[in-house]
């Protein structure tokens, strides 16, 4: 990515605003997710608000002319346990980048900027689930494969 | 289990006097734990108790005369989403039940325990990360194999 490139593509944290730019659309590339009420994506954004540093979501916004989309997004939060000198572990959830800016490397930007958190918030690891598919970019990001995830659906 | 073992260990939340039951040693056996000092509890146990059901940790005490150790726990998170119309997920840690009193099924106890949490709280799913060698008694505990875990340390 050249520096013009870098100055397009930032890293910053969701604000509520970004619903009207495509938010809610780019995590429709990632999974099941209905179009929000305006009313409850300001209720969910103000209830992770409360978490603090705790869960942070973060997102690149397109900053050219005819774009100012969001185009890419994650998000993290930090588990508090006893074990490990009752230590901190980082979450990273609902990595997606927009179909249209793939191989920018803004994924690992995302991974980057979570990871960065995690580890200023003290956790001594950062984990994330993902599919067989997913690992060589996660490697790629430094991440080693560890455990399986397991999973029971209620609806 | 019979209905006399049915009451020698029924699962309760954490209280801060398990720190003396044997709370601490029992995380040892799952994981690096080292000893930690009561105000070093305390605070830990007060941060996570902030979130109030978003976050439990849970136990087994073993009511018998001799004994009254904690011998098994695990704890969950509830993670708030945008997707899945604005969803949450329950997330499964650190289950461990005491080397002594394998068997008797506590680890499904706990596992159920949590799940009963998760769905209550109105998650639309619970999820955890386990080793290959513990899949068989998650998927006795109605959980399926979906993605792999990915880690990256910090220290």
């Amino acid at each position: 990515m050249d520096s013009v490139e870098e100055d397009i593509y930032q890293v910053r944290k969701l604000e509520i605003s970004d619903k009207n730019k495509g938010f809610i659309e780019l995590l429709q590339q990632l999974t099941l997710c209905d179009s929000v009420s305006d009313e409850a994506f300001q209720e969910r954004f103000q209830e992770i608000a409360k978490y603090g540093d705790d869960h942070i979501i973060c997102v690149i916004q397109e900053n050219h002319s005819n774009s100012g989309r969001i185009v890419a997004t994650g998000s993290l939060f930090i588990e508090k346990k006893f074990i490990r000198n009752c230590g901190k572990v980082g979450h990273i959830e609902d990595v997606v980048v927009d179909s249209s800016v793939r191989g920018k490397q803004l994924g690992k930007k995302i991974i980057e900027f979570l990871s960065d958190h995690a580890r200023a918030m003290g956790c001594y690891k950062v984990i994330l689930d993902c599919s067989l598919e997913n690992r060589p970019f996660y490697e790629k990001c430094g991440f080693k494969q560890k455990e399986i995830q397991m999973v029971k659906y209620f609806i």
